[in-house]
């Protein structure tokens, strides 16, 4: 890497493994963020820690910043939200003392860590960083179209949250486990936490997007996978401009339509009607056709959390005959239908 | 407006007419900014002013910040970039004398004005704005794809820099010519400043470029236009996420594709062809509808700069023959063909 190299964007990356931290939070819904690391990265967490009794627990060892530290921790992770938006002045004496133990602190929240002068202090006393996530890297360049070396699957959605991240951390495991060279590329908050690295894809200026999914994706071994997050739907009247300047610097050579048959109007808005998959299929390949001209569908990953087993399976096997025999998968349920969709990926 | 309403993102709002600022540019290329807001909004300029000798000129009367400001002016513009990307000392002292003058500063370059002290404690001094247009305003909401009322037009193209801010602003003059009640929506900095208010899509953070579309052109009444300057190109591969944000966000009744014919690649990347005016059209409406189903192409708006009037004339009667009668024009040629291209818009 030379000098000129050391200077370019790069994807944020996070220091781990990690101490969750549940500050004095007593509500689980407000905790999603570290019940999702211990759901999807337990490999990532040393242990939690609490300002509190009464405090919410991620099912981990309770343990404070200098053992998790002496343990080989290296970040505190925020893994909860204040109701209230503020980080309390209880937290702030916490954050201060992991920040003097050695580890880093890394935020989701909306408030910069940085705004808070003693934790500024602290972390320039120490060395340590103060990352927030939600932040884009600096410098990131704008878009060039230029095709890549490696190949690049991207999942995409008929509307938001319905399975992208969890799509793309399952074919990614899969990939893995068939000892195959690949890595996961996260583009919100929670893979960025669960993967330790990844762009806020969200947060970057709308003339740097398509430049952001590059750096996010960068040239790789001719038989390498980048396994990408996909963000918003193309069909979504809010987010539409994500999910383009992500297609295009992604320029993936397969994509994954992530759909979820019980929701019928895009969330969020009024009168939208959730696509089928056809149109996303077919405008998904018209689009992504300008920086990868072959690209093509490799199945649908259907949310079938609605539905028992069996139900599920007839619901796949219906949704794959109407598709012509594209594999449908449940990643969650994984199994011989999901082999089948990694199978169709690699093609 | 109630207290609610007033705490709504509103796009920005210059102070006019201005004072052109030339510094001590004695480059002609360096001024782009001033020449363009002569040739396009003469009546916004009352002066010119520099800090050398022999700097370029605009053409205007030359006076300071005083005699501009008891001549009506409201706002100094700097109308010229500085090679280095620096503001050198005695700009700053200028500038300084401008708001002691009781102007506004408004500036398009990279490095915020509120990053310069003196500046800034001359601005709070004397209750004066520091406007840097490459800044979108605050709490721009996320798009929620409403249809608004009133009736909109909006410019799309093969390519960038082929003339969409030239067409949206000659189109805006044609319909005010006919008695139509109608708006220029500045996308650009230099549209910006010819229309004194805008917002400059480019800038905003992708997850409310649609938004900020929505904010651009609020509820009008039910036969005012708004004729709304696009941004880059849906087969762009830097910046289609940008076109498609400022379209779904916009929700065009009618658009105009601007087109170059002499322009074969698309320009700051390798190996992208312009595409077709067809192409354009098609992609336009398909994704445009999601947003306004009863979207239509007004027409072509062609770029014919490069040709004397004979040999403009016969292609733009050959490009009009070959897309089955829609009207061709070149706006700065004007005439029956722009005419025809205006009653198209206003069908």
């Amino acid at each position: 890497m030379n000098a000129f190299m050391r200077h370019e964007a790069e994807a944020l990356s996070l220091s781990t493994p990690y101490l969750l931290f549940l500050g004095d939070i007593d509500q689980p819904s407000y905790a999603k963020t570290a019940f999702g690391l211990v759901d999807w990265a337990p490999d990532l967490c040393v242990g939690e820690w609490s300002t509190a009794e009464g405090a919410v627990s991620a099912g981990l060892a309770r343990m404070d910043p200098a053992e998790a530290r002496s343990r080989g921790a290296r970040s505190l992770v925020i893994g909860v939200a204040n109701p209230g938006g503020v980080i309390p002045d209880t937290w702030v004496a916490a954050l201060v003392e992991a920040l003097d133990a050695g580890l880093d602190i890394v935020s989701g929240l909306h408030r910069p860590l940085s705004s808070i002068p003693e934790l500024e202090e602290a972390a320039r006393r120490g060395g340590r960083r103060l990352v927030d996530i939600r932040v884009p890297p600096k410098n990131i360049p704008v878009g060039t179209g230029r095709k890549r070396s490696g190949k690049r699957v991207l999942t995409v959605g008929t509307d938001c949250a319905l399975g992208k991240k969890y799509t793309a951390i399952a074919l990614h495991r899969a990939l893995l486990a068939r000892g195959v060279d690949a890595d996961f590329r996260a583009t919100g908050q929670t893979g960025i936490m669960i993967a330790g690295k990844g762009i806020p894809m969200d947060a970057v200026i709308s003339d740097f997007e398509a430049g952001a999914a590059e750096v996010l994706s960068p040239d790789a071994a001719a038989d390498h996978w980048d396994v990408i997050e996909g963000q918003g739907s193309l069909f979504n009247p809010s987010f539409a401009a994500v999910s383009l300047g992500l297609l295009h610097g992604s320029q993936p050579d397969v994509f994954v339509v992530c759909h979820d048959p019980t929701r019928k109007e895009i969330i969020g808005v009024e009168g939208f009607p959730v696509p089928s998959v056809e149109e996303v299929i077919d405008l998904t390949m018209r689009l992504g056709s300008l920086t990868n001209p072959k690209i093509r569908c490799g199945g649908v990953s259907l949310n079938t959390s609605s539905f028992d087993e069996g139900e599920a399976a007839r619901i796949m096997k219906a949704e794959s005959d109407r598709l012509h025999g594209l594999p449908v998968a449940d990643p969650m349920r994984g199994g011989r239908l999901f082999e089948r969709l990694v199978d169709s990926c690699l093609a």
